[in-house]
């Protein structure tokens, strides 16, 4: 018998594993209110949902990459003794799928997937081992209309990310450039060939500064200082999107790819106008090159005015083939990522997430317990009807209850005893101004519409 | 050179592990929509997201769950040498959850959880060794009414699984037993300390018959003939509701536990009854018992009624302590869990899904090249009334763009050259009826929502 009982009290600690995390409703109903409204752009656009598994075959996996990611990979040898890997990003596996499913979903083809992905990563700057990719891409087209719609996408999420309102948010811009340009340019220094540690080294421009990049363009690159500083005075054009365009026209004129790749930027600048995008939203950015060897047109970053030291949120562009590894196909395209955990550690730091822990506006307290039925009806009626409502399970204080209603940001109360029953009105009660008033039951959910619509309030459930 | 052609050659072949399975939009589409759907329903009545880890430490997996589990496991070290393992059902990572979060959560908790699930199962059997789980559950609380919330919201998202349109679907039957109701009989037969291997022989009664089961009852409980007949009996009942629980409450008068249940099941019919769920959808059904040990209330399973066979697609059911393994602080609640998978299989199956490949209504083929503008800013303009449109990227013969728009799906294009723009007009466009009307490009959006009104179709972004 005691050891029976001291098997109980053997508890196993229940914690999660270091870089990975529970999501608790505060955080989790912003943040599906966020992911619902990403989802409603890209459909908006075309993009339709697709689904891949988080396992690959390792060779899948270990096809691209590089080695910091195959470093990072989760990967394990399933029972079957298949060599397995838990999927490091979306896009390798998207090149899989493509590859796979060519046949049926023909071109040009638009995907988007929100899934989760893995990465054994350092802790220790803040990263998560776990978190939420939201890729969108157009595969099968070299048009720049693509491109086009891409940079439209990324500004229509930011525009609708502020989970407290219907409000357009602003406080944002758009980066773009053009690999075309970059490499035109390199091509009329003669460095083509050396465009992947060229690429690398501007890259950290932002965070090492001139002298640096200079010095590694010359290290892992063979570039003279005139050379590079050629580079850097391209890629740190100053001006307005026109100033920098026509400059980059007269230095690249000789250059037939960086003539298209200036092209490429001024239909996106013209399209994003037609389509109403405020004249500041989009920002020439020569410097920006993504260090990706996969890119090789236009180019996208986009950052948080507010917050410009978070970096990019939302960043992707056009590539020449996607899934070389997997098929001889050539797949063209055009794409970009949302990083959600980063997007929304920016919108918290910035106040913009409210904390809620309730999906409903309406709480009906247990006040009676012969009535339960009549607490059923009334909800059932008010759903019906639209309107969220969450009942208390069990005879309480009517106190605590309405506490535990308004602690989880709950908006209105109905109260409900017998007399209210016989004289068919319900008790409204709204717990942020503490003011009620009697109303028929018949004109409940009326009143609950009039009431919430008068002051909305930025709930879990609008 | 030539070794890098070769290399070039040695394509991986594209392909997903065995048991797992990706989704093209056509499937992905419905199940959003179904899955949207769900979680609506949920939040109606103020069930809360949250979201655990896929990985979870090896030992918090295995603290429950039994042998069959444990062997389906996909475990693995980690590069830090931690063992860890997928999650196999959102129930322990609940478990540990509520242990782990209890001070901040608060009680009662109402939470859902939609994810991916993983077992190395057989795949022979037809199964998935990924698939999704759409959990619920309100612990904290021993009130029927939780009960009674839970046989609502099963109702409530079986109400609205039909893809096709917002009409109630009726097709389908909640089975309604309680643990207490067998637990009581099992005492009056003095076999209550035998119950785990009794329940799992009368959980086999629709596949094996009673023959088989009274069989099975002797062999591993030591029942007697008499007493697996008299358990078989009740578990047998046939009538009206109220003709069963009637039966039983005879049968079960001197026993206090039975008489509860039976108690329970009045209250749960009740409330559905004055919630407005048809008199017919619930039924009381003693002959379902759950396999799992840790049910011991309330049992809920559910059935597509032109389709038994496919099992029981919400299943669920009310018990004492979910977080036993992790902290001593006892916590009862009531729960279920939709199979996603097998629902949809089955509305499959009844041919309740309709392909569409397209998550827009839509279409302007891309029609006079110098005219892109034109068509971004009137996309732009239909989008912001709400109305989700697909460009064609780049010119190609009408025939061919308008036939790729049908092929997907869409329902209208919008076809506008030079003179259209210059009249200010554009041709709207049927492609499923094939007739067309020029129509003003202000009252463009309105032609549309009044065209997708008088006939809508089961498009993906309905």
């Amino acid at each position: 018998m005691s050891s029976e009982k001291e098997l109980k009290k053997k508890l196993i600690e229940p914690r999660t594993l270091k870089g990975f995390r529970d999501f608790l409703p505060e955080a989790m109903i912003p943040r599906e209110k966020i992911i619902a409204r990403i989802v409603d752009v890209y459909r908006s656009y075309g993009f339709c949902p697709i689904d891949t598994p988080v396992l690959e075959y390792l060779e899948i996996l270990m096809g691209k990459g590089g080695d910091e990611t195959d470093k990072q990979l989760y990967r394990f040898t399933d029972s079957g003794g298949r060599e397995v890997g838990m999927r490091f990003d979306l896009t390798v596996p998207f090149a899989r799928f493509s590859a796979q499913h060519l046949a049926e979903i023909g071109t040009p083809f638009k995907r988007y997937h929100l899934a989760k992905v893995w990465r054994g990563e350092n802790t220790q700057a803040g990263r998560y081992r776990e978190f939420m990719q939201c890729d969108f891409d157009t595969i099968g087209t070299t048009s720049v209309n693509s491109d086009v719609e891409t940079a439209l996408v990324i500004n229509d999420i930011l525009e609708r990310v502020d989970p407290r309102s219907n409000a357009t948010f602003t406080k944002f811009q758009i980066h773009l450039n053009s690999r075309k340009i970059l490499t035109g340019a390199l091509d009329k220094l003669g460095l083509v060939d050396k465009s992947t540690p060229i690429l690398r080294a501007l890259d950290k421009l932002a965070k090492i500064g001139k002298d640096a990049v200079v010095a590694e363009m010359n290290q892992t690159a063979g570039a003279s200082e005139e050379q590079a500083r050629a580079i850097l005075e391209i890629a740190s054009a100053q001006g307005t999107n026109d100033e920098i365009l026509e400059g980059l026209e007269k230095n690249l004129q000789e250059n037939d790819l960086g003539t298209q790749g200036v092209a490429d930027l001024r239909t996106i600048l013209d399209a994003a106008r037609a389509a109403g995008a405020p004249a500041d939203r989009f920002v020439i950015d020569v410097s920006i090159a993504r260090g990706l060897d996969y890119y090789t047109g236009t180019i996208f970053e986009s950052f948080l005015t507010e917050y410009p030291k978070l970096g990019s949120v939302c960043s992707g562009g056009r590539y020449d083939n996607l899934a070389e590894l997997y098929t001889k196909q050539t797949l063209p395209g055009v794409g970009a990522s949302l990083g959600l955990d980063r997007l929304f550690a920016g919108l918290e730091e910035l106040g913009m997430i409210e904390k809620t822990a309730s999906t409903v506006d309406v709480f009906i307290p247990f006040f009676d317990a012969s009535l339960s039925s009549k607490y059923f009806e009334i909800a059932a009626g008010l759903r019906r009807q639209g309107i969220g409502v969450e009942l208390y399970p069990e005879p309480k204080k009517l106190g605590a209850q309405l506490k535990y209603a308004d602690k989880k940001g709950i908006r209105l109360a109905i109260v409900v005893g017998s007399d209210e029953v016989r004289q068919g009105v319900a008790m409204l009660k709204d717990l942020r101004s503490g003011g009620q008033e009697e109303v028929k039951l018949e004109a409940l959910a009326e009143s609950i519409l009039r009431t919430l619509a008068s002051d909305p309030t930025p709930q879990g459930n609008a």
